[in-house]
C-alpha cells in the first residue's frame, strides 16, 4: 500500500501538457541531425555549420581578457577594483561593449549607429527571441521569412508563439514579388505582419546573397508597407571581396532595419555573444518615447539579466586587438572558407559533370552550397549516407519545416581540411551515383561501417548552426 | 513632398502593439529602482542585492580558467586541441559542467542527482523562464508563488505569459494553509496549477527560512495535489550554520522538486551561470519517455543555444579549486554577510528601540531584512530618502506587484562595509524619525544633496537581485 502510494506520487508530466514548441517538427530536426552526427563520428561532415577551429588556442582567451582589462584601465580610466567589478558583477543590461560593437560596424560595414541602440545578447539567438517576443502582442501578429530559413529563427518564433509566414526563395535570395503576395494574403486574413526576417549575405541555408537592386527594393517595400526588416548578418564579414554590396542597415535611411549581429562565426561560438541594433522609436510607453533597444533591454532583464561581462570582455578584447575590424581579425579564417568553397565547387564539377539531373548553386562566400538532385533526400537517406558511405550533409527539408525541400541537400564547407573535402566529395559522389540508379550496395567499399558508434544523442548545437 | 514622405516612412512602433510584459508594473519597478540608484550614487545603498565585491581580483578569472583547462587535460584526458575546442566552440546544450554541479550538490547539500538531469543556464533567470515556458501549454496554466516574491520570477512569468497566483507569506515563509486555499480557488476557476515557486532558504525579499516541518508538509502537499515545487536556492550555501534544514530537493523522494541553482552569489554574477535540476519524467514525447531536463534543453537550444563554455569554465574552475564545495569557496564572504547581518540587526535595535510601531524580522542568514513601519513606503519616499537623507532601500511593494507592502521596506546587507552600515543606519533612523512625526526637514543636515547626479537611468541589474 505504501509502495503503491509512492509510485502514484512520483511526478510525471505528460508531453501534451507542455508548451507546443516542444512537439514541433523543428525541435525534432535538431535532435535528429545531432543524433546522426553522434552515431557516426567518423563520417566526413558537410553538415556541421561550425566555424573553422584550426587556429583556436586557449592562450587567446587569456590574451583577449587582458587586452580588454587594459583598455578599461588605460582608456576608460577605471581603477583596479572597478576593472574587477566590471567583470565580476552584474552589469548594464544592454552590455559593456556596445561602444566597441558600434565602432566595429562603422569600420567594417559603414553602418553608423549610436551605442545606445545596441543590446549585447547571449548570441544572436537571444536577440531573435527578444525581438519576436517584443513584436508579438497578440495572436494576430506574424513575421515573414524566406523559405527555406535558418532553424534558429524558426525556434525563436516557436518560443515566442509567433507564426512565421514563408516567402519563396529565388535564385538570389528572397523573392520580393512573393513577399508582397504573402504580405497581402496575410493581411487579408486579418494578420498583423510586423516584420520580415532576411539574411542578405551568404544566407543559411541557401548560401546566396541578395543583389543591390533587390536590397533597395526591399527597403522601399518596408517603408511603403510599414514593415520592419530583421537583418541577420552572421557571415557577411567573412569575405575578401571588396565589392560586397552594403548591408540593408548601411542603406537604411528610415530606421526600417533591425540589425542582428553574431560573434559566433567572427569571434568564437564559445563566448555566446551577439547583439541587436534597434534604433527604432517606440512611442506611448510610460516613459514616453524610447528606443526599441530600451524595450528589448527590459525584456532581456527578465530573460538572462545581462550577457556575461566575462564573455563580453573576451569578444571586446578580440575587437580591440584588431582595431574593431572583424574583417581584419578573420583574414586567416576567411582564406580557409573561400579556399574550401572553391575546392568543393570545383570538386563537384569534376565528380558530377555529365549528370545533368544534379545541380547546385555557386555562392561566392559563406559556409553553404545547396545541391538539387532527382531523388528523395530525407532523414533515411542521411542515415544511409552516414552508415554506408561515411558522409554527412543536411537534408534541406529541415529548413522548410518538412513542408518542402525533399530533393535538396545542404553542404557546409567551414570545418574541413583539403584531404577531408576530397575524400568527402568522393563519398558523396558515390552516394549520388548509387541513388541515380546504380544498384544499392555498389561502390560502397570505401567506408567501414563498423566504426559507427551508438550515440547518446546528447543535443549539441552547431550541426545546423 | 519628398521630405514628408521620408518623415512618414521612418519606423515608429506604438507601445500598445508590443508584448504586454513591457507595460507591466514589474518592468517599471526595475527601471525606477535603478534610476534612483543612478541619480544618487553617493547615497548609502541598502537596496543593492549584489554580492560583496571586496575579494574580487581579475587574476582569479585567469586562474579558474586554467584550473578548468588543466582538469580537461589531465582528468578528462583531452588533447590541447580538444581543450581549446571545448572553450571556443558550441557545446552541449545542457552544458559542460553538469558533473561538477552534481558533485557540488552532493558535497554541500546532500542532494543526489544524475548529471543528465542538470541543465546549465544563463543564470538562474534563464532557468526560471525555461521552466515556465515549458509548463505553459495554454491560457489555463498558472503557477503559485509566495507574495511578496522575487521580481525575477515575476519577470520570467510575464515573458512566458504565465499568470502567477499569490500565496500569503507568514512569519517563517510561505503559508501552507493559504497555499491550499489558493490552489483550490484556482482550480475552481478552471486553472491548471502546474507548480509552486518557493525559496525555502533566506528568501528574497523576506529573508526568512522555512522550518523543517513545513518543508515536509510542503512536499506532502505537492505529492497529494500533483504539483511541482520550483525550489530557488540562491542564498542557502552562504551560511556557517551546521544545523541548516535540508533543502526540499534533499528531502524529495518523489521527484516533486525542480531545483533552481544560481552561481551569482556563490560564484560570481559576471559569469551569468546558473542551472536547473529537472529529474522528472516526461511521458508521451515523440522520443518516448524523457527527462524534463531534456525538454528544457530543447527549449534552451532555441533561446540561447548553450551557456557560454568560457563562462562555465570560470565557474567550473572555481568549483574544482574548492573540491566542488561552494560552502568552502565562500567562507570569507559568508563571514562578511553574517557579520553585516548582525551589525544591521544590532544597529536597528540600538537606534529604533522604544519605537514600538517600527518592527523588523530577524533572519539568521542571507542578504535581507524587512522593516514594517506605520507610514507609507512608496517610490516617493525612496526618492525623498535618497535626496534628503542619502540612504537607499527597496520599497516592498515592488515585490508585491504594487498590490500590497506599502508599509514595508527591504534592507540588503551584502555590499556594505562596517562604516557605511553605521552611517547608513544613522541616516535611515533619521528618515524614520522624520516620518514618525517630527517635522519634515529636521535632522536632515548630515547628507549633502548637492552630490546627487542626473542619472541616465541605464538599466543595471543587481539593485533588486
Amino acid at each position: 500500500m505504501e509502495i503503491l502510494q509512492t509510485e502514484i506520487a512520483v511526478a510525471e508530466l505528460r508531453a501534451a501538457t507542455l508548451h507546443a514548441s516542444l512537439a514541433d517538427v523543428s525541435m525534432e530536426s535538431m535532435n535528429l541531425l545531432n543524433q546522426v552526427a553522434d552515431t557516426y563520428p567518423d563520417a566526413i561532415s558537410f553538415a556541421a555549420g561550425r566555424p573553422y577551429e584550426g587556429f583556436y588556442d586557449v592562450a587567446q582567451i587569456h590574451e583577449y581578457l587582458q587586452v580588454f582589462c587594459d583598455h578599461l584601465r588605460t582608456r576608460v580610466g577605471l581603477s583596479e577594483a572597478e576593472t574587477a567589478r566590471t567583470l565580476f558583477q552584474y552589469g548594464a543590461t544592454k552590455g559593456i561593449i556596445g561602444d566597441l560593437v558600434a565602432r566595429g560596424l562603422a569600420v567594417d560595414e559603414g553602418i553608423d549607429v549610436d551605442p545606445s541602440s545596441v543590446v549585447v545578447t547571449v548570441g544572436c539567438q537571444e536577440a531573435m527571441f527578444l525581438l519576436l517576443r517584443a513584436l508579438r502582442a497578440d495572436g494576430s501578429d506574424a513575421v515573414l521569412a524566406p523559405s527555406p530559413t535558418y532553424v534558429g529563427l524558426t525556434g525563436a518564433a516557436l518560443l515566442a508563439d509567433m507564426p512565421v509566414l514563408p516567402v519563396r526563395t529565388g535564385e538570389h535570395g528572397i523573392d520580393l514579388d512573393d513577399l508582397l503576395v504573402q504580405l497581402r494574403r496575410a493581411r487579408a486574413e486579418g494578420k498583423r505582419v510586423r516584420a520580415c526576417y532576411v539574411t542578405p549575405d551568404f544566407a543559411n541555408p541557401v548560401g546566396v546573397s541578395l543583389p543591390l537592386a533587390d536590397r533597395h527594393r526591399l527597403l522601399d517595400i518596408a517603408a511603403d508597407e510599414d514593415l520592419l526588416l530583421l537583418e541577420d548578418n552572421a557571415y557577411g564579414l567573412l569575405s575578401s571581396a571588396t565589392d560586397r554590396p552594403p548591408t540593408l542597415k548601411a542603406l537604411d535611411r528610415h530606421q526600417r532595419v533591425v540589425y542582428l549581429g553574431s560573434f559566433a562565426k567572427t569571434g568564437m561560438p564559445g563566448a555566446r555573444v551577439g547583439y541587436v541594433v534597434a534604433d527604432q522609436r517606440v512611442t506611448g510607453t510610460s516613459s514616453g518615447e524610447v528606443l526599441l533597444a530600451d524595450e528589448l533591454s527590459k525584456l532581456k532583464s527578465m530573460l538572462t539579466v545581462n550577457t556575461s561581462p566575462i564573455a563580453q570582455a573576451v569578444i571586446g578584447g578580440k575587437l580591440l586587438a584588431h582595431d574593431c575590424s572583424l574583417v581584419a581579425a578573420n583574414r586567416q579564417e576567411t582564406e580557409v572558407y573561400e579556399r574550401n568553397l572553391r575546392q568543393v565547387l570545383d570538386g563537384l564539377d569534376r565528380r558530377l559533370e555529365g549528370r545533368a539531373e544534379v545541380t547546385w548553386n555557386a555562392p561566392t562566400g559563406g559556409f553553404f552550397i545547396v545541391l538539387t538532385v532527382p531523388f528523395t533526400v530525407d532523414d533515411a537517406l542521411l542515415e544511409h549516407a552516414a552508415r554506408r558511405h561515411g558522409v554527412l550533409f543536411t537534408p534541406m527539408h529541415h529548413f522548410y519545416g518538412a513542408s518542402d525541400g525533399f530533393r535538396q541537400l545542404r553542404l557546409s564547407i567551414s570545418t574541413l581540411t583539403y584531404e577531408r573535402i576530397e575524400e568527402g566529395l568522393d563519398r558523396l559522389a558515390a552516394l549520388i551515383d548509387e541513388q541515380l540508379g546504380e544498384r544499392p550496395g555498389e561502390r560502397l567499399a570505401q567506408f567501414d561501417a563498423s566504426s559507427a558508434q551508438e550515440g547518446a544523442g546528447e543535443s549539441s548545437p552547431g550541426e545546423v548552426a
